[in-house]
Order: structure tokens, then C-alpha cells, then sequence
């Protein structure tokens, strides 16, 4: 029998005694309920029990963040705590189980009626799950191989309009794209495998293209094709892939679950590209739901190479702070072990051009990462060439320490950057 | 080329124009984005684009619910304006595909920087979805056959405590369980297959006291074996428990995936019991997220059976209008064609006992329904036998339309129910 244990930590808010609400949360998840009931013996408490580590007290507030909480009785203006809590599971509760590891670390918690907040912060794994679960097969390190690009940000993009291209309207924008310069490009999350573009076809007509610029050129793009959908068809479409020469796969991880991701990554021959389209309903509300910095973990174990992680001054609602802190999460390891830290590549997107590649940098402390630009390259006065470029020039600039502004001078892609989108943003 | 169309309900809260804000959901999540791009020509946007159907403004607040949005330039003081919105999408973007539906109705949405509240209300699924997903194989009806019950509630209870049990110790409980009467037990969420109780031992153990039960009394139980976990392991989990001769397997759905679930339907010989832990992650705040109305469509085309939207006057934070909307949604046909129904058999747990059953039956209108009772049935003063007799003397009078005070006098087992737990609730 083990002894190890692992923790989870949350932000809580409740109107109870903090301790005593971490105390049910810890009963909850574990071997006790809030009544002891047959069968329960001392000795299975013992072993089974999850513990409360510490319970950290923060600040309050007069209202509940969330509705349908339950007050103390007899307390006629309850204030609500918030506090760190950390809890610790017996490994053997779980296992090496990752669906096992998520209910316990992040099942029924959410509704329990003393808490007007609560989100998963962050969790350790058990040494148990490093056999069972490989862990990202390429991450950044197999990407660079696969690229060709050994130092540097990884430079890409999305195939825009999201929906609607046929297999070779795409296949034309990508060998406008692959012309361009570009290391990566991607489908939109919202294409898959539709009527109007089968991905066989979407395959062929693309790999055409990019076989092609690879003979010509010596440089092979990676295309990520998104074969989200059924555990057949997955399989099948990144064996697709495979054969005609691809060198990605693209994943809507939310919406075919961590079980269908885990069994994809033991098939898979290939980089699994991790999009997190629904996480906002999973963290946007600040005391609900999970950080990232746990909520990836789940990702990397299951063994997804490249995870989205949103861009500085983006489009959408996430601070700069928190785009931050999810990316240096997919490059913390995941184990203290030797040879498994697990790591994904992050991927910057969303409103990004080269505007944000020193920060980023400066803020990552490195440039293990994929940068994702939109209207940054097509958007571009001198074309796609020379917006692939200016993203280049501004990452070389960035690792070099040198300010943009002194860069651009004898740089004109990256000048022509800043006069185009430079009133837009940064 | 099909023209038809499907639609997606939601709950928004902006500091925009409501049509504005709508039209600009609907672009980010079809063929427009905010910026025309190349390759996005009118014939396209025609064929691919959502529409905005409808935009009921509702009430209207002074601060935004949700963080991180950004209101208008130039308000000094904005108003929040919630409003319920239609979109409708062409079938074809999705195709007949799950996973690329969810992405579309549920995606990035939930992040837009105009929302400060953002909610999934409902959906309506396309025809093509028909033929490609079967749905649940059995649900009430195919549950009623396999149990015996052909009228009334089914009155069911959970294994506890959670976690800890060995095999056998789970094996002696279910025998005093069945000896009580019951209908179904169930597998906690937080026990699957764990070293301290393998699923194959459990199974065994287990299966040896319900086919010997069956034999002695005529009544087999099901009994819901919690399968979560990989792939492989669900499928050859089921196996085992078929070939035992059981009749049930258990998923916790959030936290394998919709494409796991769908794969295992396709296998399962069995009802497949989905367990919603993590739900509340997804559905607390209600400015965020998914109704369940919505979100248990995805499991029924999944395949699920058995749905759970837990019980009035649950010891969680769920109002009771939600929960009897939640079973009313699991019972409500998903198609408009005949025998395509694809309904399941709703669940309802948390805290019930007999006092919950008139409220639950005037609610719902029927007792097509699974009724699990903890503490209803193991802390009946005179014993689980008597706990179980209670809990179904309790659903004979609400479907007779007999107050319970009444039929109390003539029923022991559920006059000493309500004497030990009248004073807990309702």
C-alpha cells in the first residue's frame, strides 16, 4: 500500500468557517460524508481520508459571487470569506486514473451549497500516472524537429474565413501562406470534417501544396488539420494525415473530452494541436471553475503537444497576466522525474502582430512557443511575405533585446507593421 | 445543398447595442469575422453565415457580472443590458457532427470582450444528427424491461461511503441492499477502478450476490458499475460486466468526454448511467455557461440512458425549478421524428427521501424516473428494507394523488420516516 498523497489547491468563498468548510470539502471528495455511514471503520478513514493542508484566509466580501449558497442559520448579516485552501488525497484513491483524478479533484465541489465560489487553482500528480500516461509525444523540442526551425518563435497562422472555404480554396490560401514563409498554419476550429469540405479532400488538395513547397523550397509547413470528431473517425483521419504527408493534427479538446484525447495520443503518430475553444465557461468567472494552471495539466497527461493559451492584448476578455501564467504552466513540468516534465508548446493567438513578441518574450523568458497572427500577415500593406516577416524580424529583435523602434529602422517589413496596425493596439 | 438550418438560444449581458453584439456572435462563430478577410466572398458569407433570429432585451444592470469585458469607448457610465438571443446556423457548417456542434454553439464565445454574461439556453439539433447518432438504447423503457419494474418510480440507492470499500465489503453491502428491495445501486462517482477495489474483483464479487439474489427472489438489480476511465478500459470494463451478467455501466461524462461516451454507446450492450460531477463548473453562475436544458442534448446524442439533474430540496445549491426543468428537458423528444425521441431516464439524488416524491411527481408529470435515496433508505429507523418500502409507499400515494399525511396511517415504513427525518426537510 502507498502512503503518497497529492494536493489540490482552491479559492474558495464561503459564509462558514473557512476551516470547517474546507473540512467538508475534503469529506466530499473522499472517504467521508457529512454523516458517517455503515461500513465506514476507522481503520478506512485512516486510509482513504483526504486532509486539509492549510486554509489561507484572504480578503471579504459583503455578497455572494455566486447564487444559491446557503448562510450559517442565525446570522442575520453573513460576511463571505475567501481563502486558499490546499487538500491532500491519498494517491491510492485514485489510482493512475486521470478521469478518476478529475472527479475527485474537480467533481461535485462546485455545487456544494456552503460555497458562493470555488475554482480549482492548481494540483500535483502522482508519481503513478508517469507510466500510464506518456505525456505530449513531440512538444516543443519534436515541433522544431519536424519544422525545421531550431531557434526562435514558431511562426503561423489560421486559414480564415473560419467556415465555408472548399478543400481547394483552402488548398490556394495555403500556398499563398506556405509562399509567405510561415512555419505553421492551421483550420479554424470550426471546420472539421463538414459536407462542403471533407478533410480526405481538405488533405489531399492541401498536401498537394505543401508536398510541393517542401520539394521545392526544402521547408515543410506544418499544417495542423483539425480532425476533431468521432474516436473512428480521428483515427482514421490522422492515419489520412500521416499518409499524405502531414505532420500535424488539430484537436477541439473541449468538445471530444480527455478520454478521446488520451486514446488519440497512443495512436498518434503525429503533433496533437490542443484548441480550448469552451474554456472561457470553464474560468471566466473568477471564483467558479479553474485556472488554467490546473486545467492544462489534465491536457498534458492525456498528451497534447501544443496548447492555445491566448496572446497579450488580445481580442478576447483574459488579462495579460493570466495568457502569461497559462503559457509558463505548459512548460512547468508536470513530475520531478528525469526526461518527464511533460511540457506543451504554447500557442499565442488572437489579435496578435509583431507588436507583442517583446513582451511576450520578456515575460516568457524564452521563445518555446507558437505565435499565431491573423490579420498581422494577411493584413500586412506589403502582403503575406512581408507580414510573415515583420512577426520574424520582431522575434529576432525581442531575443536580442533590441527595441523595436531601434529594429525597425532597417527592418521596413516591421516598419510597415507598426504604420499599418500600430494605432490599433501595443 | 441543404438549406436547413438549426438554432442556438442564449442569455447575454452586454454594455453594447444587444443587435450589434448579437451580429458579432454570430460572425466570430460562422463564416464572418470582424474584418472581411480574403477568400470571404459574398456567395459564401451567404451559404456559411449564422443569423441573428431574434433579440429580446430583458432587464438591465450597472455592473457587469462577468470580468473583462470592454464596454464602449466614450460611456462614461455604461449600462449592462441583458437580452435573450436567437442565432440560427446553416446546417451544413457542422455537417452531422457532435464535436464540431458543440464547438460552434459553445466555443469561444464565452470569451468575446462585449459579453460581461454569456449563457447557452437551448438548441435545437440538426436531422442529419438522426441517422448519425442513435441515442440512449435504452432509457426508461429498456430499463424498466431489464429491472422488472413496468409501473412506478425506480427507487435506487448509492454505494457509500465513497471511497475505501474492498470488493467484498461492496459486494456485502449490495447484498443488503438488494435484500431491501431495491431496484438499482449504484457505484459512487469518486470509486471507478482503483487499486484498493478492481473493477474486475468488484464486478465479481458483486455480480455473485445480485445473480444469486436474482435466482432466489426472481428479482434481478442493476446495478451501475462505474466503467470511467480510458478507452480501452471502458470497453473492456462493459465486457466484464456483461459477461457477469449485469446490466448497467457508469460514466462521470465531464470528465471522459462527449467522444469517449459516443464510442462506448456504439459498443455498449448495456445502459450507460451518466454521472454529471463538474457540472456545476459549467452551469453555477448564471451569466455564464450552459444551461442543462442545452447541455444534456449533447449526451442523449452521445447515447446516455440515464441523466442526472439531481432532487428538490437537494443539499446542493440547485433551486428545485431547475431541477424538475433539467428532467423535464431529459424527457423532451430531441427530434421531431417518429420514434426518434432520444430520451433519457432522469436521476434524481441528493438528499431525497419519501417527502420529495408528490412534488417531484406533480412537477414532472410522470414516473418514468430514477429515485436514489442515501440516508432515506440506510437511516430508516427500522432498517434499509423498511427505508426502501418507504420511499416506494411514498411514490404509490403521489401517483394516487394520496397526501402522504394521509397515507402515512395505513403505511409503518413511511410513518417512521417522516417521525426520523420530517424535522431534516421538507
Amino acid at each position: 500500500m502507498s502512503h503518497s498523497r497529492f494536493t489540490a489547491t482552491y479559492l474558495i468563498e464561503t459564509a462558514h468557517d473557512p476551516e470547517a468548510a474546507a473540512a467538508m470539502m475534503a469529506g466530499e471528495q473522499s472517504a467521508g460524508t457529512f454523516v458517517r455511514v455503515p461500513g465506514e471503520t476507522n481503520e478506512l478513514r485512516a486510509r482513504h481520508s483526504a486532509s486539509v493542508e492549510s486554509v489561507t484566509v484572504l480578503d471579504e466580501v459583503d455578497t455572494p459571487s455566486l447564487p444559491g449558497t446557503r448562510p450559517p442559520k442565525n446570522v442575520a448579516n453573513p460576511r463571505y470569506r475567501r481563502a486558499r485552501v490546499v487538500l491532500s488525497f491519498p494517491a491510492e484513491n485514485v489510482g493512475a486514473s486521470l478521469s478518476a483524478l478529475v472527479t475527485t479533484v474537480a467533481g461535485n465541489l462546485f455545487e456544494l451549497s456552503p460555497f458562493s465560489g470555488l475554482r480549482l487553482l492548481d494540483l500535483t500528480i502522482p508519481p503513478a500516472f508517469i507510466e500510464r500516461y506518456p505525456g505530449p509525444q513531440f512538444g516543443a523540442q519534436g515541433t522544431r524537429a519536424l519544422t525545421g526551425v531550431s531557434e526562435g518563435a514558431l511562426i503561423g497562422t489560421i486559414i480564415k474565413p473560419s467556415v465555408g472555404l472548399s478543400p481547394q480554396q483552402t488548398a490556394a490560401l495555403v500556398k499563398v501562406l506556405a509562399d509567405a514563409g510561415l512555419d505553421f498554419i492551421k483550420d479554424d476550429e470550426l471546420i472539421a470534417n463538414p459536407p462542403y469540405s471533407p478533410l480526405a479532400e481538405r488533405v489531399d488538395a492541401v498536401m498537394h501544396v505543401v508536398n510541393e513547397h517542401a520539394d521545392r523550397t526544402g521547408k515543410r509547413v506544418m499544417v495542423a488539420f483539425n480532425i476533431s470528431g468521432e474516436i473512428d473517425e480521428m483515427l482514421h483521419n490522422h492515419d489520412l494525415v500521416l499518409a499524405a504527408g502531414g505532420n500535424c493534427v488539430m484537436v477541439n479538446l473541449l468538445s471530444v473530452g480527455l478520454s478521446a484525447v488520451s486514446y488519440l495520443r497512443r495512436h498518434s503518430r503525429l503533433p496533437i494541436h490542443g484548441h480550448r475553444n469552451g474554456w472561457g465557461a470553464l474560468s471566466r468567472h473568477p471564483l467558479l471553475g479553474f485556472d488554467f494552471r490546473a486545467y492544462q495539466k489534465f491536457w498534458r497527461l492525456a498528451g497534447v503537444d501544443h496548447l492555445h493559451v491566448n496572446g497579450l492584448r488580445n481580442k478576447f476578455c483574459e488579462e495579460d497576466e493570466s495568457v502569461i501564467a497559462s503559457a509558463r504552466a505548459c512548460q512547468t513540468p508536470l513530475f520531478d522525474a528525469p526526461g518527464k516534465a511533460h511540457a506543451a508548446l504554447p500557442v499565442f493567438s488572437s489579435g496578435q502582430w509583431a507588436s507583442q513578441a517583446p513582451d511576450t518574450y520578456a515575460a516568457l523568458g524564452n521563445s518555446d512557443l507558437l505565435y499565431l497572427a491573423g490579420g498581422g500577415i494577411m493584413g500586412h500593406p506589403d502582403g503575406p511575405a512581408a507580414g510573415a516577416r515583420s512577426l520574424r524580424e520582431a522575434w529576432v529583435a525581442a531575443v536580442a533585446g533590441i527595441p523595436l523602434a531601434d529594429y525597425e529602422r532597417e527592418h521596413p517589413a516591421l516598419a510597415a507593421a507598426f504604420r499599418q496596425f500600430g494605432s490599433v493596439a501595443g
